[in-house]
Formats: C-alpha cells, sequence, structure tokens
C-alpha cells in the first residue's frame, strides 16, 4: 500500500491540466528525439548502474578526490562510448546528471580540443590530427587559462620561441604566472592539447598563437620530459574532472604543430600573417552557446526536486486559530509556490530564449559559409549578455530551490550537492558574467550612432523608444504590455548610460576608458535589462506559436509568470526611471501573480514531469518521481560509507572516539 | 626581494587613511579583548599545526568523509581545551575558522545541550548533570528534529511513555518520519543527548517534553541498546561534524530524566503541568544571536580575501585605445569596488546591528531575572528577523565575493570551498529565513492595532508614518535622509499589507490563516524593509558614538556605501511604492555611491586588516596578508594529495588510466 507521500504525489500529478509528455515533445524537439534521448539515458544508466533508487549514489556517498575523479572517469567513459559505439549525440556536451560536459574529464575533447582542430588547422593538419581524435585513439583538450590570465588573451606569458635549426618550437612557461591552470582533464586524462602561447621568432613577438601538443606518452600516460603535469585539487565542484595545470620547461614541438590555418611559420621562419583574426570567437561563441543549453536544465532539476518534495512534506502552517493548526504540504504555502513556480517559469524561459539564440547562431553560422559576418556583432553580444544572464539565474534559481528544501536541501543526497556548485561555477566560466554583459553593453551604446540599417531588427527598439504611460486599469497578463514594460526599461537604461559617457568624454574630458569605467555598473544594469527584454520575447514568441490547446493555456499562464516576477522583483535597476509604472501598478502587478500561482499550482508536479529528468539523472533522494522521499532518504542513510564501517565495529568511529573522544572524557586534555 | 604582488599589497597597505589597529579595537570591545583573541588563536594554530602558510590545509586538500569529520574532531578537541582547561571563551560558540560552533561535533555541547539544562533542568538535576557537562565528563547534544518535522514542534512524532511499573519512560520512534535526523554531534561523537518527544501517560498526550537520554557507553561509546545511531551522510557543507540520526526503539530512561524544572510527572504518574510556556524560546533566541555573531565574521572573510586577491590580480582592461590596454588590478575596475566595497559595508552593517540586538538581548535577560517578559515578543522579532536579514546578506556576499575572485574563487584552496556552503546552511538552520520573517511581520502588523504605549520605541516609528517628499537637491551623503528613506518605505509596507489583510479577513471573509498566506510575499517584504532600516539604524549611531577623527570618518562613508546601495539596488520590493523617490533622486545616489567607492578604495585593505583574520583561519591562498597569491597557489597544488599519490608513479593516476583510459586509446570500449 502506498504510504503518504506516495499518495500525496499521485494525487498531485492526476491534478494537472494536461499531458506532461507532450510538453516534453515540445521542449525536446519531437517524439523521435524524445525517444532517442531515452534510450541513450537507459543504455548510460545501466552501464553505470545508477538506475536503483534504492542505492544511494556513489558520488553522494564519498567525496574523497581520488573517489570523485574516478567517478568522472566512468561516466566520462561511458559518455565517449555512447559517441564512439553507438553514434548518439545526446552526451556530447552534456553529462548524466546534466552537468555541462567539462564535468567529465573527457568533456573539452568534442567541446573545445576538435572544435578548435576544425577552426584552427590547415586541410593537411586536419587529415592528420582530425580521424585520431575522433575516433578516440588520442584524447585532447583546450590550454589557454595561465594562473595569473584569463579572460585577457594578450597578457598570456607561455613563449613558443622558434628553434630554425631544429626546425621546432619551444613551448616554455618562465613565469608562475604563466602556468597553464585550469583546462578540464589536463591534470590526468588529456593526452595531448592545444596550448595557446606567444609565437616568437627571432625576438619578435607575434602574439598568441595555437599549438598542438602530445603532453602524455599514448603506452602507459607517461608525461613527455619538460612538462610538469598535475591537478588543480579539490573545487567547489566539478570535482569529476581533473582540471590541471602545465608547467612547460623548454617543451619542444615540430613547426607543423602550430595550427596553421590562419597565420603559418615557414621552414625558414618566415611569419606568414594570418588574415581572419575572428577566427577564435568561434569556438567561444560555440561553448557559451552550449552552456546556455545547459544551465537551464539545471535550473529545472532544482525546481523538479524541491517541487516533488514540497509536494510530499507536510509541516505545521502558520495559523492563528488552533483549530486550524493542522500540517499541510508545504507547497501550500504562497511563499513557497513564488518561489519554486517562478524558478520553473525561468527555466521555461530559458530553454526558449536559448531556441531563439541557437536559431540566430544556426543563422550566422550558414552566412558565414558565404563569407558573410555580418551577423557577429550581434550574435556575439546576445551570447555573451544571455550567457550571463542564464548562468546568474540558474545559480540563483538553484541555490533558492536548495534553500526552499529547508534542512534536508544541504544533504548531499537531496541532489543539490552536486548541482548547486556545478551551476554556480557557469557564472566565471568561460567569459565572467560582468566582462559578458559589458561586451552586450559595448553594443547597445554602439547602436546609438548606428544607422538604422545597420541595426539588427531586435535591436531596433532602441532608436525609437516609445514612452508610454500605462492606463490605471492596465490589463498586466496581455504580452504586449508585459513585453512593453521591459523593453521600455531597458531602452531608458540604454540611453541614460549612452548619453552618460558622452557627458563624463566631452564635458569631464574623460577618456573613454575612464569614462566606461565610471559608469560601469549602470552600463551593466542596462546589457540586462536589454537581455531579459529578449529572453522574455523569445518566450512570448514561442508560446503564440504552440497551436490553441491545453499546453499554450499553461504555458501562457507561466510566461505571465516569468514577466510578473522579473517586474515585482527587479534584480539591479528597477522600474523607477522610466516612470511607466505607479504603485498603484505595482500592487495590480502582485495581485495578479497571486492568481496566476493559484492557476499553476496544480500543474506544478505535470510541468515537472515535462522535463522527464530520470530518477537516476536527479540523483536526489527528495526529488524522485515516486515522492517516497522519508523511506528513501533512511535507505540511503544507512548506507552511508561512514555509517557501514562503523558497522563493523560495534556503531563506534574508533580512530575519532581513540584520538580525539576518549581524551576529552577521561579528563586528559 | 618582494615580487610584483607583494609589492601591489605593500603599496596598497600604505594608502590607508587611518590605522587599522585602532579598528580591530573597536570591533572587538577593546584592547585587551583583542589580546585575548590574539593569544587564543595562536594557541589553536599552534596546536592545529595550521599557522605554516606554505603548507597546504589539510581540509583543503581532502573532502572524504571520514577525514572531513577527522578534521572536525581535532579542532573540536582543541576548542574544547581552550575552554576547559584554558578558561578561555574564545571558541565556545565559534570555530577556528570562524564557522558557526556547529561546524565543530562538540559544538551543540555549549550552544545547547548546557543552556537547555540550565533552562529545563530542577534543582536537583542541574546538581547532577552540570558538573558532567562542564567538566567534559559527558559530551551532549539536542536532539528535537525529526525526519519529517522541523520548525513545527507541536508535529513532532517521537513518544515518551510512562510505565508506571518500571518508573521509566520508554522513548519511540513509531514511524520512519520520526527519526531523529540533523542533531549536530549524533551521529558518533556525543555520549549524551536532550531528547524532544511526546509525553504520554496512560494513553493521554501531554504534548512534547524534554527528556535526558545517555546514548552510549562512556567506556567504549558502545550505542546503548534500543537506539540506531549514525551519520546523515555528505551534506553541502559542515562536513567537520556528524549531524546524526537516532531511531529509538522502546528505549528506556529512568522517570527522573524528564527535565522537570516546569512540567513534571510523580512516582505515582500524576502529570503537574508547567506554568511557564515560555522557556523554550530561550535556547532558540540565544542560538539565533550567535548565529547573527557568526555570520559577520563569515561575510568580513568573505570580502577580505576577495579585496586582498583582488589588490594583486592584474588583468587587462577594457580599453577601447589600444595604448590604454595595459593590465590593472581588478580592484580598479568599478564593477569590482561596488561589489567588494559594499560587500565589506555591509559586514559592518551586520556587526553594529548584532551589537545592538545583544544589547537588546542583554536588557531583555536583565529584566527576565525579575520576572518580566514584557521585553520578549520585541526582541523575538527582531532577533527572527535579523538572523534571516544577516544570514541571507552573508550567504548572497560571501557567493557574490566568490565570483569576484573568478575562476580561482572555484578553488577549495581559495577559502571559498568551506566558507560560501557553510555560511549558506544559515538561512535554513535555526528557524527558516521565510518564518523567520515572519515572526516578525506578526509583530508588525499587530503595532497597527497596539496602544503607543505597548510599543517599543523602536517601532513607535509605524504609528506615525511620515511622508515626506525630498527635495530636488537632496543630500543622500545625510544620514538622517537614508534613514527616513529606508523608514518611509518599512512603514508604507506595514501599512499596505496590514490594511490588505483586514480586507481579505472582512470583505473576502477569509480566515486569518488564509488571509495571511495570500499576503505571504508583501509580508515578508514588510518584514525585510523594517529590519534593512533597524540595521542602517544601528549602523549610524554607532558611527555617531565614535568620537571625531580619522575611524569615525571612514565608518562614515562605509556607512552611506550601506545606505545608498540599499536603496539602489533593493532586495525584494524597491522604493516605488512610497513615492519618496524619483529616477532624478535614484540618478543622484547612483553618482554618490560612485563618489563613495572613489573615497573608500583607499581603505579597503585597511578595512580588511581591521578585522585581525589570521592568515591560517582564512585557510585561503587567495587571502594571505602578505598578497603572494601565486607563489602560494602551487605551492599548494603541489601538496594537493592526488599529486603527491601520482608522483609515486610516474605522475600518471594509475588506477583511472587502467580501468577507464586504455580501453578508450585501445578501441575496447
Amino acid at each position: 500500500m502506498a504510504n503518504r507521500q506516495i499518495q500525496l504525489m499521485n494525487e498531485a500529478r492526476t491534478r494537472a491540466s494536461f499531458d506532461s509528455k507532450e510538453l516534453t515533445n515540445l521542449i525536446y524537439g519531437g517524439v523521435e528525439v524524445v525517444r532517442v534521448r531515452d534510450a541513450a539515458f537507459a543504455r548510460i544508466e545501466k552501464a553505470l548502474r545508477s538506475s536503483a533508487t534504492n542505492n544511494l549514489p556513489a558520488a553522494v556517498g564519498e567525496a574523497s578526490r581520488s573517489a570523485q575523479y574516478m567517478d568522472g572517469l566512468q561516466f566520462g567513459q561511458a559518455m565517449l562510448k555512447e559517441k564512439l559505439v553507438h553514434r548518439q549525440s545526446v552526451f556530447d556536451f552534456i553529462t548524466p546528471r546534466y552537468h555541462f560536459a567539462n564535468a567529465s574529464p573527457f568533456g573539452l575533447h568534442f567541446l573545445m580540443f576538435i572544435p578548435a582542430l576544425k577552426l584552427l588547422g590547415s586541410p593537411q593538419q586536419l587529415a592528420h590530427w582530425l580521424p585520431l581524435a575522433e575516433s578516440g585513439k588520442i584524447l585532447g583538450t583546450y590550454c589557454q587559462t595561465e594562473l595569473g590570465h584569463g579572460t585577457f588573451l594578450r597578457g598570456l606569458e607561455t613563449t613558443a620561441i622558434f628553434d630554425e635549426v631544429a626546425d621546432e618550437f619551444i613551448i616554455h612557461s618562465p613565469t608562475t604566472s604563466s602556468t597553464k591552470y585550469w583546462p578540464g582533464g589536463l591534470g590526468y586524462s588529456s593526452s595531448h592539447a592545444i596550448v595557446m602561447a606567444r609565437l616568437i621568432i627571432s625576438d619578435r613577438d607575434h602574439g598568441v598563437h595555437p599549438f598542438i601538443a602530445q603532453l602524455r606518452s599514448l603506452e602507459d600516460y607517461t608525461p613527455f620530459p619538460g612538462v610538469e603535469l598535475g591537478d588543480v585539487g579539490l573545487k567547489l565542484g566539478h570535482n569529476s574532472s581533473d582540471n590541471g595545470y602545465a608547467v612547460f620547461s623548454h617543451f619542444r614541438v615540430p613547426r607543423t604543430h602550430l595550427l596553421m590555418r590562419n597565420a603559418q611559420v615557414l621552414r625558414d621562419g618566415t611569419y606568414v600573417a594570418g588574415t581572419n583574426t575572428k577566427l577564435m570567437y568561434g569556438t567561444m561563441l560555440f561553448a557559451r552557446r552550449i552552456i546556455i543549453d545547459s544551465v537551464y536544465f539545471q535550473l529545472a532539476q532544482a525546481a523538479t526536486i524541491a517541487i516533488r518534495y514540497s509536494t510530499v512534506r507536510e509541516q505545521g502552517n502558520l495559523a492563528f486559530d488552533s483549530s486550524e493548526s493542522i500540517e499541510v504540504p508545504i507547497l501550500m504555502f504562497k511563499s513557497q509556490q513564488y518561489r519554486l513556480l517562478t524558478i520553473m517559469a525561468r527555466s521555461f524561459a530559458l530553454l526558449f530564449a536559448s531556441k531563439h539564440a541557437g536559431a540566430l547562431y544556426d543563422e550566422m553560422a550558414a552566412q558565414q559559409v558565404h563569407g558573410d559576418d555580418s551577423m557577429l556583432p550581434h550574435v556575439h553580444a546576445t551570447m555573451a549578455g544571455l550567457k550571463a544572464y542564464a548562468t546568474q539565474t540558474a545559480a540563483d534559481g538553484a541555490e533558492d530551490a536548495r534553500k526552499c528544501c529547508g534542512g534536508h536541501g544541504y544533504l548531499a543526497m537531496s541532489g543539490f550537492g552536486n548541482l548547486v556548485p556545478t551551476v554556480t561555477a557557469m557564472a566565471t566560466l568561460e567569459g565572467e558574467n560582468y566582462v559578458m554583459y559589458q561586451q552586450t553593453a559595448h553594443l547597445l551604446v554602439k547602436c546609438a550612432s548606428a544607422s538604422r540599417e545597420d541595426l539588427h531588427e531586435n535591436l531596433l527598439y532602441l532608436r525609437c523608444p516609445v514612452k508610454t504611460s500605462l492606463a490605471a486599469d492596465t490589463d498586466f497578463l496581455d504580452p504586449v504590455i508585459q513585453s512593453e514594460v521591459l523593453r521600455q526599461r531597458a531602452s531608458c537604461l540604454v540611453e541614460e548610460y549612452t548619453e552618460a559617457l558622452r557627458v563624463s568624454q566631452t564635458r569631464d574630458r574623460l577618456s573613454p576608458t575612464q569614462a566606461w569605467n565610471l559608469h560601469m555598473m549602470g552600463l551593466i544594469s542596462a546589457a540586462r535589462a536589454h537581455i531579459e527584454y529578449v529572453v522574455l520575447d523569445a518566450f512570448i514568441t514561442a508560446v503564440r506559436q504552440i497551436e490553441a490547446g491545453s499546453i499554450r493555456n499553461v504555458l501562457h499562464r507561466v510566461c505571465s509568470l516569468f514577466a510578473l516576477s522579473c517586474i515585482e522583483s527587479p534584480q539591479g535597476h528597477g522600474f523607477v526611471g522610466d516612470r511607466s509604472l505607479s504603485a498603484h501598478h505595482l500592487r495590480r502587478v502582485h495581485t495578479t501573480i497571486n492568481d496566476l500561482l493559484e492557476e499553476v499550482l496544480p500543474n506544478a508536479i505535470a510541468l515537472s514531469d515535462a522535463w522527464n529528468f530520470s530518477d537516476a539523472s536527479l540523483e536526489s533522494a527528495l526529488g524522485c518521481r515516486d515522492g517516497d522521499v522519508y523511506e528513501r532518504m533512511m535507505k540511503w542513510t544507512r548506507q552511508v560509507p561512514l555509517n557501514v564501517a562503523a558497522a563493523r565495529t560495534g556503531s563506534v568511529f574508533r580512530p575519532g572516539f581513540e584520538e580525539y573522544i576518549q581524551p576529552i572524557l577521561k579528563g586528559k586534555l
């Protein structure tokens, strides 16, 4: 017989107004895609023996550095097998836990190494290296960041000096701060790397160029002489991968290991400059696209775990009147509804924004084949800002969902132990968010002086900021109104800080750099406001395109919930500056949100189910589909390795008792 | 010779306008307190061998469950020694890393077990138990939370049935959800516990009462028959303690183990009801006070690490003009200044707010000795709201400081690996924050109908909300103005939602509980706004009391920075509703903040130094006082246990290579 928690979950599931499987198909792009994904997950979970939800997942039970790395190697190998043996792409960029690929020790092989090869290698180089890489005969990573240098590529210190006699480059780390530090899988997992280093010929520095280097013997993986390799140690998360360091000491590679699609060095040391300086943008853009794609999954996972838990967790209410003092599922509390349903709404918003940005990217890539780079600035600015917006939204939301689970959310076995620190890494990885927003801001400011013809249609609104006053009886459920409020804030902020930059430069005689620095926070706010408008617009457009029916009905409400919560609880600059919203309007927004929460609530479980996360992928005793939280928690707790070990010695943790506790009790401190 | 990072740090330190040691004395309450603290830290760091900053701290190098627990036992024992042998109180409630006491396996002994004994035990019981507890002959914890029940005390399921024949209580866990779960040190460290259970005599349930139970043999720590004990497994943080679980199976304790200061059970089973139902509030209030005290330290630690790192970390600027493209310390960027200096300002704000709340608490305690409980509602509401405000501010700030350190902040050796997940626990521990704010809101709403005489002076402003319009040329550096803006928002929100509650009950016929639930988010916003005003007021008052001079000058600016950043980037409800701020005002606030940042910047390092954190307590390669970041990072990285072990086998991680990597390379998947 189903216990109380299972009953509560079953009841909640029946309340849905739509078929969650249909929404699954919409999320992933069709029945066939869902089938392929399901099959791949089933295969990999069988290989990892992770499908039995009565067993404590290994990654949740033990956190020693080597155990975590072994765990990563295990699923990393299984992911490669999907690609190399089963010819499936489901796990190209995402782990079986929906983490971004670089949580796997081999994640950068497909995400960065092969794409960078394709982008930077000459045809002859591709002919040699690609077959090796694509068959897994070599395992590569991408080696750019140094101990002292991140985003600012020009600051890299590693040198590659051409030795004409030997026809070789000598790769060297001249200082401590030039140590390569952070590349995924560099510690002990990769055999090869693309190393970014300053190309120097006869004392002339030609700037940073890409070199391919074999770091370890393919026979026994011993590092080659001239390079010291190791792990960067424990991190807040992503410990399943061995992000590593490399100190080069006059490490030699043949001249032909300079990737020469663009710049070349001839046999006699002649440097032939490249023509395409924008090549590297491609890999960065691609990585950011993938990051955006992965974080909404993690946000939806967080929402799923917390919504399921809140459906079966009962807690005393805050009744004034003791006759009402019964326990109810905590999702009945408005604060819990507000937090969790808006988090769920944000994951859908990011999903549709990502589909929108992905389409832009594909359009640009198609044009670039014909040599047309005109979309690059716009796509670059959109991807950068959206990367910042998506990763921050996902990190904040995942952490808040964790808090929504109270104390139990703090257990590793809640699933948040892996989820929160993994997703929070994304705010700095592949472009720090404050830098990303500034890249968006650069384009927005330029729009002020650009001609209309040069502007992408998505940016045209900045040229004609319409200032409307909202009527007292404004209907905030109208998507046109929602979009208008967000658009107006964005255009006002862009206008304000473009003007502030101008004044600082003309009146106050600041240099462009000084003026930018002075107004940096405002410019970042403007960029964020623009991106939030873009996200809402993509969501509204996507909902409009769904055929009329129960799915569109629920997503329309979810979209409104997203829009109105952005308006009610703004991040950074609020809605004062544009004067469009009065206190009266905000009260109407607040009331409308309360109504929406009531309407969406019965679909909370169905919206979670629609993401189609397997129990194994959530690794959560709180978030399993069946809702059987307490029984599973106790089963898992009893399997905790410390408890299993102590059980063998009379339920005492002997080393601790003997060394530390007994002396206290005996007064022998 | 000092390297570049050390030079940058030395230079930055000389820029201060005040003597950081003087501020240290102000923070801790005098020269003598600082001396005692310094001595205690030196003693404990010697015992833990943690003072040599060239060595990778053990807790940063290995995260296996048992290694982390052993680490906790080690510093827990050292903390007890401070108390029992050196008779010092520095480490009563705070670990050598400035973590809240329950990061130590013995933390609840002094924080909860002894205070609860004192509060709940009869004189005879105290005579027996206190000497044992205070000498460390027994080690106790406090056992209340169950798997299925947290905040809602009345929902607890554990039973204590009186067996009159044996003159014993039978403590029992009747369901899975009644398993005691979470108490600090319950897993393997505590010999005794105060267990909260429903007292039942002849089938009559008298509600939850406290029982003292010996759980383990003092000889060999074997659990007594009738109780299953264990660890709850890995958590996001606090893994140095063994938060544990207990399943009772007809576990017997003598009748006299019911703590009988209040209610009593006589030999014949007669239940004598207690008169003081508020006794338990005391322990909760005390724990919250300590939490508030500990989190501002952690926030200041986070700010210290990130400010020091940002002083020596150089990064390319965002120059438009390549002639300006040099690398500068990242603290030169306005966004970094804004984030880090406001975080530092918040830690000072919480420090002074905590001193204010502590004084209120002491005043109340002094009155309670004379039987006067009149301050309890106000102190309870203040402590609850401040606990929520302080823990959220500290958690958000610590995480943002982590992000300010870019990728390196994500390393465990940054110090944030321990700091961020530890401080973030505080939002749910000892009262979930959204519940806490509602307890504040309850009092605020009551104020609306209370007579003026019944109101504490701090709440009087709610009875006469002054609505002032600010002049166009308002001076936002004026503390009176700053305070007025925050006060006005708070009183408007309280007024608005008190009225909303009334309307919902009278016009819409909702029950008090339904009305409260409907307006929950607004009520929480109102409570938060009130507490933010209280915090600012305490900060302003404290600065006023400092004698004129360099310290007051800098703290006045830090206080303004706190106030204006609260106004510019409001959390939750902003400043629209009260109409006091126009877009013009917000632009002035923004400009004033920029000026303040410029003025506070030269004191950034001195403000960090003033907290007097030892390098060992920070456990951070990024945050050591000398600024020698890169050299220390590489020293620590080479000591990572995985690297040390791999070095012994030719710098190859053999188990991983053999099991997972080699099959890939050989195409044998």
